[in-house]
């Protein structure tokens, strides 16, 4: 992995910070320290440090770890990340403006001799191939919505199958994803045009027996990421998908989306493998990964219990219960 | 529109000139020749003229009239976009690859004042808004497969309801479309987080009983470009509906895809109509428009009667029949 570390994790003021968490759940040895705005009410428990003193303490890069709305780094961001540089670091970000094309970012990292790594900026061009079906297998998990647990619960399969001796590679498709793997395309980022050619690139044919364990995108009920989530399924060809969802959230979750309802899980599993077969007719959903952070252990339970029963497919909880049983499946195939 | 007319299509050696038989079709005064290389076997009908010759003669731009499979220029038509420059001629393009980034024909155009246009570069940002209901009225054309008249079929209907004093425009989505009306956005070309954004920015809110007649793109049911099309039903969120069909092809059409069969009709307006209801829970597809252009006119009215029939839509050819049946529903609406 070429970036520099251990990160700076830099929040700023942003109400979220997906990246930062994601990269300290799966990485926390490359976490050094957090760079927070006094408003901002994020903490990841990570020391407090300004640029200069994470520096001097041995950080290499400041992460961007945070994502605004829209993408776009407000103007305090621009000053700190000059400050940044100046104090010695690199940059690594996963937003789609890129600080690669900034007017004074660019040009000040070259001249002190910093690099900026915009992680979403796909660092290779994307062919449309014939779409015949690739030798290995493939995961992929799909989500009833934005931000119910995709990568987690790819990494969480990705590692136990490791630790049972399987053959298993984790595929990256997100910022978060490539920062903790070191490699992978975000595949929101490329030209509409090539969204299933690069999937189809970051899964290429292999053994018969390796799992690509493939990070989902977005949502096919989703009216504003749909089409990334519908490109990724067809150029995966996942034979098996695992359907992640938040089931304490009523609404779509991201901003403004608050118009549309989550859906029901029974349409995503019609509407997934529907979806998948066009270009897998094996294509099928085995199993159920819910989000019950918001439950005690009880009430998920016996959310996870029903949901079991309803959907007749194993349900887990990747960091309640772990992926075990979806492992055990996955074994058979 | 800002591209200087008339035009020289060239169509080099290229097996299919999707755009330029669209221009021709829809503003046949702008096409005032063609160039072709011999090896070529299309033919437009028109004069065919050199690049020195064409300007001579008047045109002003030559139109890259083909787009090579992958949307890459051989080196052989770099050359003669040199040449064209030469001729004084400016050069509109609706390929991928962007003839602003190339790095002998932007230099040459600048030292000689003529313009490069590059179509498919989407010429605005794009921001995620909210995905309500927009007001106005929306019709989207929608593809059993690619390259099956959607662009045609939007430029006729919208063509009859003008005739009739309907209060409707056409909304482009792809390079030929653009080429034609003047303006629009290259759907496939945007980032593809931004497709559904882009597609809702084209078709704005607008006057209760003003009709977008907007192009589709792709095909749910197409390996490679299905994002696109569902980001484009979801930004669109469409009243009604026209799917498009080329019921003479048993497989996909497009190069290597015919590992793909055709899909069924019935399940073209099902899935198409359960789309797009994610934004607009009226959708729905109110009419068949077939090419049956390689048909004699006793098959195609058969088919046209028994896909009517077991559809329980209207169904129309364009070309063959007119659009009036598609029209006179719209107008119900």
């Amino acid at each position: 992995m070429p970036i520099r570390t251990p990160y700076l994790l830099f929040l700023g003021d942003a109400p979220h910070a997906k990246t930062a968490q994601g990269v300290l759940d799966w990485q926390p040895e490359l976490c050094l320290a957090q760079s927070r705005y006094p408003s901002c009410r994020l903490d990841l428990g990570l020391p407090e440090m300004g640029f200069a003193e994470a520096a001097a303490a041995g950080a290499r890069s400041v992460l961007i770890g945070s994502a605004p709305a829209g993408g776009r780094m407000p103007p305090a961001w621009i000053t700190d990340m000059r400050r940044a540089l100046e104090a010695g670091l690199d940059i690594a970000s996963g937003l789609h403006e890129r600080l690669n094309d900034h007017p004074d970012l660019k040009p000040l990292a070259d001249r002190l001799g910093r690099t900026l790594w915009d992680v979403r900026r796909p660092n290779r061009e994307f062919s449309i191939g014939a779409f015949e079906r690739r030798s290995g297998k493939r995961l992929l998990t799909v989500g009833a919505d934005c931000a119910v647990g995709k990568k987690y619960t790819a990494l969480a399969i990705e590692r136990e199958m490791r630790a049972r001796g399987m053959d298993a590679g984790f595929r990256a498709t997100g910022q978060t994803g490539i920062l903790i793997a070191g490699d992978g395309i975000a595949i929101d980022a490329v030209v509409a045009d090539f969204i299933a050619a690069a999937a189809a690139e970051l899964s290429p044919a292999a053994d018969a027996n390796h799992w690509d364990v493939i990070e989902g995108q977005g949502s096919l009920f989703h009216p504003a990421y749909a089409g990334v989530t519908l490109g990724l399924v067809h150029g995966s060809q996942p034979d098996a998908m695992v359907l992640c969802a938040d089931p304490t959230r009523p609404r779509l979750g991201a901003g403004d989306f608050d118009l549309y309802p989550q859906p029901d899980l029974g349409d995503c599993v019609r509407r997934y493998t529907e979806a998948a077969r066009l270009t897998n007719a094996e294509a099928r959903v085995i199993a159920v990964s819910l989000n019950t952070s918001k439950l005690d252990e009880s009430a998920a339970r016996t959310l996870l219990n029903e949901t079991e029963a309803r959907l007749g497919l194993p349900c887990v909880d990747p960091i309640r219960t772990g992926v075990g049983p979806v492992v055990d499946l996955l074994a058979q195939i």
